[in-house]
């Protein structure tokens, strides 16, 4: 009898001593968690252990307690280390038995490299007796879907360029034969600039407290907030309808901060307002030194967009490269909204784009001109003229200086939006 | 009474609903497992959990039973998913207790920022009662080490930035104080550029099948190659100078590609020389778009040696920005030897720098002027007169960015070397 898919619980099982040692990544169960969250199948664990046979046996008796699901990744090869499947047939009292089509691939395997097959190759071949076979297209040893006692047994190989066309091709479709109800889970990213995560979470405690689908996952990166929506549904078009429910109830709380979506970054939405409007960008900058230039460079066609800028770090660059007037940074030093204004007009005219943006500032560790380390200014130009923002920013130099960085590309952003 | 760390039995629990959901890869784990291998300390098991008190319970009861040090990561920020501590303590029978210092931090973070602190983040000052706290240089939660009943467990948040520095400060010391025997491991990174990691472990592979006290383990990261030697010894001189014999080994073979130790940069070679050789650089970016003023101004106190630099991206900002003659390229487009000449020579003379490099090319994703993407060439331009290199890169266009960046600054560091 099939059940539906909204409480079955996995978890995965990577063997292998060298992920223990550290001289490997698990990308496998990232990747498997990635896959099952969207087949609305849901991951409670992930273990490591080494390829030891008791240590392995330790942990599939604990899976049995707690999983309907296990999947296990590694240690199918041929060496004497390999001992998934061994360990597994014998928790399950089973024995290993030789699949004929796998044999003629691995025979097929060293015919083509001209080599001679050893005997320990053969070992590939044997599977747990009962198993369904998972093809192995990219490699020797096959994988294996076992059913035993109302418990799903996954074997996959490690390496990904495996396990990854195992899983996708003939995996997926054996775990969406087990489940009555066709789930979609769809999640959708809110991306905010401009307040911190725990004030973001404190204005929707109330939300992600109730909400239970879709779920409310706010997260901190990169000086940004994110908030993850994630709904599980019968189709895609019910998921979205959720999904905007909740974000409705989000915008109209803090729907200032957020400028984008998913895969967004400042600089993307930045480009894509630009390349929409058919305007230019410039930037002048000092203490984030080339930084702002890289995020919009980095993206594919930002020729279009980004003119080109100038990174005037002494003042010698400021006044004779950019052209900033002596006097203002004699009045009011090179840290200042006069300089700010200064260099983004200076900016605009030189590299005659639409809107130019500036930023000068102490990124630290040390304080310049007397102003403290976080002092930021950041001057946006266009040919309807200039205006300054001041910011104090804290933290390490890289987080002064990406955080600048960002706030001189939402300004841009906010600037494009009222066009 | 201390033992000997041989027979030390660790594992690590990390805890995140994001990494189940496969939206993060479990780096910490891999991380801490390279880490603890080099003390001598063996990691049995990683596991990861949600942020569920009740199955993390489970996941720490089963510890309990095999191993002597237990290490978390996550779930030691202010929300209320976060809920590692809480649960330790519950499990351990112990309370939460306010840390006055940590408080503080937390307190002086907000005020830095000119945020005023909400009540969430109290929580993230509370550590269990008579824990030795483990500072958080990078962040706002403290870590912890705590010794209930022969096992020790280790907590650490949750973000790389501040997971790293506090368990090489912090950790390594605690457990290192832990065991009889006081060996000392001692690593030293060599830094190679202009050679793949393939190539690089052809050449050695002899010497590392060979060494297992130092090892060598070479690492390809951010399109560099790096070895690195750990030794383990009685004392520091010692692990110097069994260091010292396999370096001049690897030295002697491929000593040509070396620019660096340890925590070295391209960016911070070529900075500590030109500081200490007093010279100023400066860059003229188009295909890097600001990536090399932006790895150079990372590093503090770069205004010394950095003059600024122009990112010329379009043919406009080349020309009538730079300065570079319209005929040169007209006659042999913007991605040219001669072009990244004329670029190098014309940021020397706009900055009045001693040094200045180039770069134009090809970062695709599509060709430009007919050249194939991965065309780059870099221009070096001194008083003495300027050069052009060209290059043929692979990859993506993000790779392209930085190979061309470090490849210009690499031609800059030899350029230096030979003065």
């Amino acid at each position: 009898m099939k059940r539906g898919v909204g409480n079955v619980k996995a978890e995965i099982i990577a063997v292998g001593t060298e992920l223990l040692l550290g001289q490997i990544s698990n990308t496998n169960a990232q990747y498997l968690s990635k896959r099952l969250a969207e087949l609305g199948i849901d991951v409670y664990f992930h273990t490591v252990v080494g390829d030891n046979s008791n240590r392995l046996k330790q942990v599939i008796l604990n899976a049995q307690e707690r999983s309907d699901i296990i999947l296990f990744t590694g240690g199918l090869g041929p060496t004497k280390d390999d001992l998934t499947k061994e360990t597994i047939a014998s928790v399950l009292g089973k024995t290993l038995v030789e699949h004929q089509p796998s044999m003629e691939n691995i025979e097929r395997f060293f015919k083509q490299r001209g080599m001679e097959m050893t005997a320990n190759n053969r070992k590939q071949a044997h599977v747990v007796e009962g198993s369904t076979v998972l093809p192995n297209d990219h490699g020797m040893a096959p994988g294996m879907a076992i059913l035993v006692e109302n418990i799903h047994y996954l074997l996959f190989p490690g390496p990904p360029r495996e396990l990854i066309p195992m899983f996708d091709h003939y995996a997926i479709p054996y775990l969406q034969s087990l489940y009555q109800e066709q789930f979609i889970v769809h999640s959708k990213v809110l991306r905010f600039f401009g307040i911190g995560e725990s004030l973001l979470e404190e204005k929707l405690m109330d939300l992600i407290d109730r909400q239970s689908n879709p779920t409310i996952a706010p997260l901190a990166n990169e000086a940004e907030a994110t908030i993850r929506l994630t709904a599980k549904a019968k189709s895609l078009a019910e998921a979205n309808q959720m999904i905007v429910g909740v974000e409705a109830e989000i915008e109209s709380r803090v729907g200032q901060f957020i400028y984008g979506y998913n895969d967004d970054s400042l600089a993307s939405v930045v480009s894509r307002l630009l390349r929409e409007k058919a305007l230019t960008l410039t930037v002048a900058e000092s203490c984030t030194g080339g930084l702002i230039s890289q995020m919009l460079t980095s993206l594919p066609g930002s020729s279009e967009i980004f003119a080109g800028g100038i990174v005037s770090y002494s003042s010698h660059a400021k006044i004779n490269v950019l052209g900033v007037p002596s006097d203002i940074i004699a009045e009011t030093g090179t840290v200042s909204g006069e300089t700010a204004k200064a260099m983004a007009t200076e900016a605009l005219n030189q590299f005659e784009a639409d809107v130019a943006v500036s930023v000068t500032g102490v990124a630290g560790p040390d304080p310049t001109e007397n102003k403290p380390v976080g002092t930021v200014f950041i001057g946006l130009a266009t040919e309807q003229g200039c205006q300054s923002f001041s910011l104090q920013l804290s933290g390490s130099r890289p987080n002064i200086q990406l955080r600048a960085a960002k706030y001189a590309l939402f300004h841009v952003y906010q600037w494009l939006n009222r066009l």
